[in-house]
């Protein structure tokens, strides 16, 4: 994994790519598939849609820390399933699904090796009327090892669309700042 | 523009594409360009992030509604030119990029004809504190006649990212109820 600087990381949930959660909580490490989640600010900040039907919930609320993972679409079945246990019913979903631990800097939540990028983030408000945690960055990980650069979008029902064309529009984005690529 | 079911409209708005807020208020029928969405339930109901320093903010908060239009990739520079300019400044961003208002059934915030999908919304709450309002789609549209049918993300700095390859995974998804498609 290299280090991104900070202020890259919101380029990484800007897309809406479909992202893992990883926690550790009570000596278990585990992992969510979510598509509900948005950047809040470039600094960066993230909420995103977590409710108590999610293993995951406790974590967040426990810990106030976890790792969003941006997966390539290669490993896209390992992601659905994933999503399609829960925590609850699982000794390991990294085991289950031959995905990789990896130690973080900041957060006791691992890393997850097989994924594009991973981003350590605290929990710094959560909006229990909507369930939705509001998520702070404080570390972006990029994998150079993952040959697969394309992550993907859940469309709802089971389709999803793999990232396609780069398109450079720089030259017309006179209204931000720049930024340096990924 | 044909009607879609109103719980299909999560599919619009899960992939992260890039999106317009239109809206209508003092006689002013205006657009933004957003990419700080996500869906936050089925029903369908969003979250996006707009603050006071959008002109849209006002619209949203006076009138407690908007459409969500999703363009295609081929007005792009359309829909940065948008981004790239505030309702403060220009009389008509309609007028000034050659999109077309149209009359939508609940809102008086216009649909926008050259877009892939629109989706009328009433704002169900405004959490200040971050500047996210929460809002409940009341009617979703597909446009047939757009021919270019692939959306795009925003991976920042003037990067973006248009739909590829579709994938259906609908044999692996076995944790959610199937939904027909759009």
């Amino acid at each position: 994994m290299r280090e991104l600087p900070l202020e890259k990381a919101f380029m990484l949930i800007e897309p809406g790519n479909v992202a893992m959660v990883s926690t550790a909580n009570k000596g278990k490490k585990n992992l969510m598939t979510m598509s509900w989640h948005m950047v809040m600010d470039f600094t960066p900040r993230f909420a995103c849609l977590i409710g108590p039907w999610d293993f995951t919930y406790d974590a967040l609320v426990d810990t106030k820390e976890c790792v969003l993972a941006i997966p390539p679409v290669s490993i896209i079945e390992k992601v659905i399933g994933v999503g399609n246990c829960s925590g609850r019913d699982v000794e390991s979903k990294f085991e289950k699904f031959g995905l990789t631990p990896l130690k973080a800097r900041h957060v006791k939540a691992p890393l997850v090796k097989e994924c594009l990028y991973n981003i350590e983030c605290r929990v710094v408000d959560h909006i229990k009327k909507h369930d939705i945690f509001v998520l702070d960055a404080v570390a972006a990980w990029r994998n150079p090892s993952c040959k697969e650069r394309r992550g993907f979008h859940a469309v709802g029902n089971g389709m999803f669309i793999a990232d396609g064309e780069k398109l450079d529009m720089r030259n017309l984005m006179t209204r931000f700042p720049e930024v340096t690529r990924l």
